[in-house]
């Protein structure tokens, strides 16, 4: 998991600006905490807007930021020229989703050229403890001709 | 995953009201379409703020509503005094999520009395054609002593 | 679901002459038992060879033959010269695998010309009864120039 | 992932026990290869009986073993008196399953009273090398009165 080379020399630049033209992410209030090749971790402040019925981040908030934290851990080692597209994906929910934000971590498991499989692994933060509250794994497509 | 017999009288009633005690799904701006024993379909109109980089709705967003199909109608089924939370999906992306709106149908495959199993179906509907957009395998928790 | 036109005319014979070339699947004792374009059955009768430790079929041998149903599924509406692999697939088990014989019902969801992606579903079937033991999402990729 | 604390002092014997019951596992020619409190590795040799038509490992027997590796690394963490059901696993088939035997790693990622969440890595040694073959995902229930 460590080690990845990117093909893009542009690649921080690009996923930057791909990840600023998502509106979903700014709406959810995400933001990249941490950037380096086939790593993102994307940062989620803990808002009302968020929750489900029990006053948890909601399933949904939370698998989403997993999801784009995997996508541009993928966009991350694509070449120039490519876009992302999720194909599919499965996320075990471990805690409840609380804390003054969540963490998604995502991690390219195995780059490819059509399909790259990552990891994403989502914490909540609690007066400066970690709860581990989901993990799963994700299949990218990288989709030539795509701007991204 | 037809015939369901609901174990609670009120079992409509609590769906809606814990529906709208969901922040997120309000935020999303989803709605309860339909509602019966074992199935809930959520409508959720077109936003530039649900969308990802290519004008799409969200992976996030569509699997979101999915999620919360899936929830309700495995809620609908549970008895009084009981809760209900995602313990795993998992979801396949098959085309474009874009349309006027997407609607998610969620369906109950196997009840349980601690685990129950649902799938979930999203549409994109445009110029009244369906696509069919993700499918996805759930799993819901029945948690007692956690008012829904 | 339904009406999948088949890329190559002799999607038959290419289908069972791989499935004749799967050691796995005789090995497990799995015969083909339906089959047209983007649908295959596949029956495994029941033997001690295939249990687990409370005497139902293993949920590894159960999962053996919904991948290979929705495999052949997948590689029914392949064109001529190309291979399949499974990508990748998340099963759920309803109900505990017993009977005189394990069917997995194999049908292609949403055909690709890079990733198929299939449900499965596998019944028990007991002295006439049919008891739904596992559904399943699946991945197929179709490779160029991989003979199968 | 570490510091688990077993909740059977005869665990250990309980696991082993559990897995020569396994008439499947046996069939495979699956052995036990490394057992700590939350952890189980399996190993299963190459044979032809276990392939695809290209010649690698099956998906099938990837993902036998990759589960029990996973069930009974939850199964480790059970009190007396109980046993363990796969309710649910995705499994990403990361590289072609090849080598001399297969290794799979099953971790426990969180337990639990009913549900534990373990994921399971399969990698094939080939000449003293490791490939990474598949990363997966498992939830196992814990069923009180059913001897393990």
């Amino acid at each position: 998991m460590a080690g990845f080379e990117p093909r893009d020399a542009d690649w921080e630049a690009r996923v930057r600006a791909s990840f600023a033209r998502q509106p979903f992410m700014e709406y959810l209030g995400a933001v990249i905490a941490h950037l380096a090749p086939g790593e993102v971790d994307l940062d989620m402040p803990h808002a009302r807007a968020l929750t489900q019925q029990h006053g948890y981040f909601h399933a949904g908030s939370t698998a989403s930021i997993a999801d784009s934290a995997a996508g541009y851990a993928a966009l991350s080692l694509y070449p120039a020229g490519t876009g992302v597209l999720t194909s599919e994906y499965k996320i075990n929910l471990l805690n409840p989703a609380r804390g003054e934000k969540l963490v998604a971590r995502g991690r390219v498991v195995k780059p490819g050229r059509t399909l790259t499989i990552c990891r994403s692994d989502v914490y909540g933060l609690e007066a400066g403890r970690e709860t581990h509250v989901a993990t799963g794994l994700f299949s990218l497509v990288c989709l030539p001709g795509l701007a991204d």
